[in-house]
């Protein structure tokens, strides 16, 4: 048997080295599953009913996009031009990073927000530039503002923003495509479903603004790893240059027009998780859990110095939340996916014990004390 | 509604702005597929089951490939943390590219070979080297070994390569990796099974050498996208940084298990195409329609002049071939894919009366005459 000499592997690009490693908690997810922001109950039936359609000789084609494309083009009242599929919202932002993204460049990021942005634009050579959110998480209009420079070129706003679920609006998004004209600016919607605003309609008339969706959130598909980029018909051009023609799976495609068509079950799932949304705040409340008012499908709490021992009591009881509390300016702070109704119930039921057994009460007395 | 003052949209890196463009003639697929080297029947049924069992609460939830990791793996007697899954190989590509290629950088391609080892390496500040094959596409060895200069960070070898068939020997993969201990040598076996011959047992021992696998080809996956890199632990860390951890979608880690299992289908399908190979290439004797021998479950033809009218031609009788005219070396060639012996007499009658229609006997004559 052949055997090398050499002890060491080739060395990375320097980027590579200095690179932020994301490993998602995917372990072991048993039990009500509050910890990624997913449909906690399952996608449109009418998706199901094409899966059970496909046959042995459909999943030997390469995936053909470009129906699908424009079908989801006319879906949002646009070009097929102006929009590029991608596997899931992860790839349109390493496409963006990869496209836009040189020595030299900055990209500008409001924090806290979802990780991918850094993880991709640190695979590159660009500065990453963070600017943390107001008191209680409020969009930093003016200090976002502030920190555009000529070497701006590229701008990420999550609209509604993870972990805190915190809005733009639309006028501040307006002021920073238009301050910043050297800079894409994509606005990531991935909420957008429990939020209600978009920016859908802007798009094309601001050469500079980009707007990403994704079917892993309210439409419950994100095993399919579905999401989508829009833009003005040149960006959209550049990105899918550097896109693989064949990045969204066959299955995703045949299952998406299902979705788009099941509006009443969209519609259906975003009431169901907006009325147990309004219920979880008034639980919060009685609780005297301090949390952020949220657009989207999760709530950012505060638990204090025993955030890890709550995440894990809850655990016990069934119930994954996700542990925020290293995201910047989230000392203490954990999320909860909000789901069905009858779901948060039991995760309330979870949430008092938990409470209890931590000590709650005494613990947030004393923090309370501590800070005033 | 607001209005941009700005016409132009913002500028991508300069190597997006060089890029090349990677268009395939995916749209009406309709007829017999011998254009791109899938699996021209379907894959196992075994996949198909374990397809029809999913439920719609399944498809709510991120991927989690570790499980797969692991027994693709074990299928290959690696460690699980030397096996990485990618959404296809074209995902591989893109992140063996990303990882390693920095400004100043050099990656070398014998050429002709897969069209996104240039594409991928274009988006990067590296320097394509093509390094042509020597007569009749044999591996070009010694041009090879020659071209390697301290800033070679990666070299792509497929084996068997495309659109050729021709394959690399296991003595010149190693004479390659030995020669450049400071590049990545990635070997692609997209085509393994219907060669036979492997390095799958060397990752581990050469801390430079990557393979790539994908179950895009025999195993008649194509619509899923997965496809594998294999590599020594360090390097497959690296290249983990650069991946997001949801690129290959739930369904195809659903049904991967399925496929691996069921070698019985595999084999079976492999012999029919190894079979029908060399049906055609005796066809093609007769015909008196030079080819190249081919390892893999496609031919190169050499039609000359009207490569493209035989390609209508053969378009118009339900066949389609791939026009490979404009690669490297390969002027008035077509790719044909190898299906299932009935698959291959049905495209033989094609080609008969395709020759006929291009009046290929007066043609070759004439082009022969010219050349001697």
């Amino acid at each position: 048997m052949p055997e090398s000499t050499l002890t060491t592997s080739p060395k990375p690009r320097a980027a590579v080295l200095r690179m932020k490693e994301y490993h998602p908690p995917l372990g072991n997810r048993n039990g009500l599953r509050l910890d990624f922001n997913e449909n906690t109950l399952e996608c449109s039936p009418a998706v199901l009913r094409v899966l059970r359609e496909i046959g042995s000789s459909d999943l030997t084609r390469y995936p053909e996009r470009e129906p699908v494309e424009r079908l989801v083009a006319e879906h949002l009242g646009l070009a097929a031009e102006q929009v590029l599929l991608t596997n899931g919202v992860d790839e349109a932002i390493h496409v963006l990073c990869e496209t836009y993204l040189d020595a030299g460049d900055e990209i500008l990021l409001p924090i806290p927000t979802y990780s991918m942005y850094e993880v991709y634009a640190s695979a590159t050579e660009a500065k990453v530039v963070g600017v943390q959110a107001a008191a209680d998480f409020e969009f930093p209009l003016e200090r976002l503002l502030n920190a555009v420079t000529p070497a701006t070129k590229l701008i990420a706003i999550a609209n509604p923003n993870s972990p805190t679920g915190k809005t733009a609006t639309r006028e501040q998004i307006l002021k920073i495509v238009e301050h910043a004209p050297q800079a894409a600016v994509l606005v990531d919607e991935a909420y957008f479903h429990f939020f209600g605003n978009t920016v859908a309609d802007l798009i094309g008339r601001f050469p500079n603004l980009l707007l990403a969706r994704t079917f892993s959130k309210a439409y419950g598909l994100a095993g399919l790893r579905i999401g989508m980029l829009a833009g003005d018909v040149e960006s959209v051009r550049w990105l899918r240059r550097v896109t693989s023609p064949y990045s969204v799976n066959s299955l995703a495609l045949a299952c998406l027009p299902a979705a788009l068509d099941d509006k009443e079950y969209l519609d259906w799932y975003v009431r169901e998780v907006l009325s147990a949304r309004a219920e979880l705040f008034s639980a919060l409340e009685a609780l005297k859990v301090p949390y952020w008012t949220s657009e989207a499908n999760f709530v950012l709490v505060k638990i204090g110095a025993k955030h890890a021992q709550f995440v894990d009591q809850m655990r016990q009881r069934g119930i994954l939340l996700r542990d925020r509390s290293s995201d910047p300016g989230c000392n203490g702070c954990v999320r909860i996916t909000v789901g069905t109704g009858a779901q948060m119930m039991t995760a309330v039921e979870a949430l008092i014990e938990s409470l209890d057994e931590i000590g709650w009460n005494a613990t947030a007395q004393q923090e309370k004390d501590a800070t005033t």
